[in-house]
């Protein structure tokens, strides 16, 4: 089993080097201040955390899983414990509004430190993540009672939350709810259906469980125009905060899942349960949002921190492992063979798994940075752009890390051969962990058609532009440095050739709109892999004055090498495939699949 | 969970119509003839008994797993019972030859059976699938008491075979082995040594298990070159074939794996086992080849047919999921949503799905017929033409069939959104079960290795020339054939500079022997990509005469096209990716890829 060891050298690169944090966190308004001091705090209490209290837990989780009996869901042994421990270390406050016992620090700490707890165990991370994503919606749209009573609990870690959207026949397709919700008249609706694929739906963590749920107020609308969210506790709260009443909640079984065993995911049956209507009837969905673009960077996360922890399985097995010997000479002549290291094609995979998740930690640490400037940036222009580009990378960021982080984490299996199929080793486990990534919190396709529909041909290819423009400026400034011809030439020509197929795209969707379905998931992926190519220039640019006698800095450079060499090609066969139209998608009859 | 259906139309489709089966069959010497009567009862009986018995075992088979303890490994409720039903039917013996009270039929059938009884139930077809492997290479290489003593008894089923070759410090290097063979100087060995991942290593079905041991004669040379092959009873025959006295070979445990945990995966335990010699010393690898290359076959054919059922799920599912509307216009307008396969991004996975494993088939199939004619051909010429494909097409088939297996049963789950992730559907397992293929039997980058490295430039290309020089046939016979233009195009195309890239890592090898490896797996999936187009392109032109009112040939020559639309781009990735050399992948120091 790879013990996750958190990043710490490549974080501080990305965030102090690449993305000039201590610039950053010096310009939000609003928050309190992270200054360097406080930042490197985080990451190595945050490190120590991960790597000696949760992964040692991680194993276990997978190997125990949740059990339910009627009184509730049960944890894996320590989860709870770790949790305790968590909370008095105030992790869980970190984040939150100073006005509700948080320590008001920006949001881009929390997601931070996601990508250490959840690489350590992303069963565990599941259970303060989402409560974390749930006190954010109340903070945002709730009203006195709902923040006074419930807020500070969550806050302090003891209560957590859930959002309670899927329905059995309503997944994607979140307008077929049927959850009800009447009115009762005293300011309290009677909450009346069934939720399925509920995380932390129930659990023995905390004492209270605060779920929002997404329900139908009797004669409302049809569609999502008619969805309004409710807060409705497990426990009801007094006045003082402490608990009330057992609510009509219940957990009718959990789900036996590939993977995340840890992690409870329950079916909830919410029978006349009393629930609180947060901000207006009919806007639940508007409300949900913000809590689904969190809680979509944070699976954008669990790609990159699962795909971390193969990478240093895959790693220190292809260092350690002997068999056979390099075609150009024994490289361990003393040993009975080599380690496979040597082997080229050991070194493809491994190249793989450090372009894609390095490459992917400089992507989505950009876009927390963006996360930040959107809601405390120092200007209203600077909010304005940096929401702008969040909502177009978001979609990118979601699908695109956790495709490539699955391949990272086959690659993890495949370096051990037979063995990565043991669970013993602890690699088909991250595989199966992070399966559920292209799944959860909208699959690719709908990802892909957020990404395509709505935020580029919606916005009339605006938010691209804005995206493109930087690309090409970063291009222009590079003319005439030989270093950077090799990366600046090739990222040029895409990001130039990025713009000419969205148009084309465009131009077809008009005629039939099955053409933006039809491309959309090549074009996500095409896409990502230009973002991705322009994090690593930016990388590279860093190395400018040389790189010789920093090996850190020659081996990014010999990375991004490999990532332009042998990686963004694939944007070749993502572009002939999107370019092929609807047609050979569209042409079978629904009975001409099968004979 | 979806219950496999053998695809029997598509199966027919590509023996009759596209191989000619009946010529085939009726040109082999020296087997029994499949006559097309026989061939139709064979597929219809194996159908039914992969359908009625083995299908509704497959998650039962998941579920309980192998058990351990002192007294042997117990295979889940039903294996055994079905395991009897088999045998009883005669299908054991089916591929075995006459003299040894086989049914003398050609290879070919038996892996035509285990396209139906692995997708049915992969598990389960391990047991009776190796066990005919090891059957093979007694009746070619045994000598006359070990076929008397132990071959009727495996032909009727009644003992089972395994193979043993890995050891925990010996995997894919076989040649590292450790197992000690001691000369009894009575015609026996004793045999000590632990062998790991012995699939059907122990288990209840039959009263005795016959391992062929790769183990190393005291004073023999090191490597490779001094390995050899025991034949090592759990029950030591008596001269009549009953049960002697037990043998010193004990299964010290199972393994806990990712998936087939219907098939016990055991350590062996060999502590002086009695051992009889298989041919001559040393000449150990010479004989299991035989095994692996029937083996490497078999693999391939789970991707294919393990895809087949991932397939079939997500059909099912596809045609009966209600979500959001198409977004040209209601498709199901009386019903709440439109079925999930109205959506473009829904039936690029299908077609996918589809595209690739009939591709397969075709592929596999093709490659069944050369298996029985490099033995049983009518001419001496035949025969050599047909191994000389055989060895450069094996490799191609295990490792490009598993790969692409893998994302058409990833699909499977993918379509089934958050419900993919979920035991009960069923879909997950056949990920599970899947995974395993790309990693046993020799792994991806050992195939890619055998194929670039010896049957490639070992070769100096003739190998490969003999297939292109076919391809080129092909597209010549179509010239001036407007229907078929469109494929021909890309495929002459693609032939042709396949011929030239060999040339050039050829080239560059003869510098730096590193760049084998380093273009291995892409070369290998680009060659994979090329073969699947030729034979689609053979399948469309059995449509030549025009598909209009033949819905099952329209379908082939739609799927075709979005094959060459689609899919085979990819070539395009491989190829730049295997042409930017061996440095990207040596720079790195060792220690620089982690810091």
């Amino acid at each position: 089993m790879p013990l996750y060891k958190a990043p710490l050298r490549d974080m501080q690169f990305v965030l102090k080097d690449l993305l000039k944090a201590e610039d950053h966190y010096a310009s939000l308004q609003g928050r309190e201040e992270v200054t360097p001091d406080l930042m490197d705090a985080i990451l190595t209490e945050g490190a120590k955390f991960a790597e000696e209290v949760l992964a040692p837990l991680n194993q276990v989780g997978d190997q125990q899983g949740c059990t339910w009996s009627e009184d509730g869901v049960t944890t894996p042994e320590g989860f709870k414990e770790a949790y305790d421990q968590y909370r008095e270390a105030g992790w869980t406050s970190m984040s939150a509004r100073s006005e509700f016992g948080g320590q008001g620090l920006p949001p881009s700490m929390g997601l931070l430190l996601s990508d250490m707890i959840g690489g350590a165990n992303w069963s565990w991370s599941m259970y303060p993540g989402l409560s974390g994503s749930a006190a954010r919606v109340l903070e945002v749209y709730g009203n006195e009672m709902q923040q006074e009573r419930y807020l500070p609990k969550m806050t302090e870690g003891s209560w957590m939350g859930t959002m309670c959207l899927t329905e059995p026949h309503a997944g994607s397709d979140v307008g077929l709810s049927r959850t009800k919700a009447s009115n009762n008249g005293d300011g309290t609706y009677n909450i009346t259906g069934t939720k399925i694929f509920i995380s932390s739906g129930d659990h023995d963590m905390t004492e209270n469980i605060i779920h929002l749920v997404l329900a139908r107020v009797e004669g409302a609308p049809e569609g999502t125009k008619g969805i309004s969210l409710f807060l409705v506790p497990k426990f009801i709260a007094h006045e003082d905060g402490s608990l009330g009443d057992r609510n009509g909640v219940t957990c009718g079984s959990i789900e036996h899942k590939m993977g995340i065993k840890g992690s409870a995911t329950a079916v909830l049956n919410f029978d006349a349960a009393t629930g609180y209507l947060i901000g207006e009837e009919n806007q639940g969905l508007t409300y949900m949002f913000l809590m689904m673009n969190t809680a979509r960077m944070g699976t954008a996360m669990q790609g990159l921190s699962l795909g971390q922890l193969a990478y240093q399985g895959g790693l220190e097995y292809a260092r350690e492992r002997l068999q056979m010997r390099s075609l150009s000479g024994p490289k361990n002549p003393d040993g009975p063979a080599d380690p496979i290291i040597v082997h080229p094609d050991v070194r493809r995979m491994l190249l793989t798994q450090k372009a894609l998740t390095e490459g992917s930690r400089a992507f989505l640490y950009w876009i927390l940075m963006l996360v930040d400037q959107a809601s405390h940036g120092e200007t209203e222009e600077i909010q304005k752009e940096a929401d702008e580009l969040l909502h177009l990378l978001t979609p990118i960021a979601k699908a695109f890390v956790t495709e490539t982080g699955l391949e990272v984490a086959n690659y993890g299996m495949q370096i051990y051969g037979g063995h990565g199929y043991i669970g013993e080793w602890g690699m088909e486990q991250i595989v199966r962990d992070l399966r559920i990534s292209t799944l959860y919190e909208g699959t690719t396709g709908i990802q892909a058609l957020d990404l395509l529909g709505r935020k580029i041909m919606g916005t009339g290819g605006k938010a691209l532009m804005g995206l493109t423009k930087r690309i090409h400026k970063f291009c222009e400034a590079q003319a005439g440095n030989a270093a950077m011809e090799e990366f600046v030439a090739p990222l040029a020509q895409l990001n130039k050739e990025w713009g000419e197929i969205t148009m084309q795209i465009g131009e077809k969707a008009m005629q039939n709109p099955d053409e933006v379905g039809a491309a959309s998931v090549d074009y996500l992926m095409y896409s990502g892999y230009i973002a991705i190519a322009f994090m690593w220039a930016q990388m590279v640019e860093l190395a400018a004055g040389g790189s010789e006698g920093d090996a850190f800095m020659a081996s990014k450079v010999k990375t991004a090498r490999f990532y332009f060499q042998r990686i963004l090609p694939r944007t070749e066969s993502h572009k002939l495939s999107m370019l092929s139209g609807a047609d050979n998608l569209m042409a079978l009859d629904v009975d001409e699949f099968a004979f």
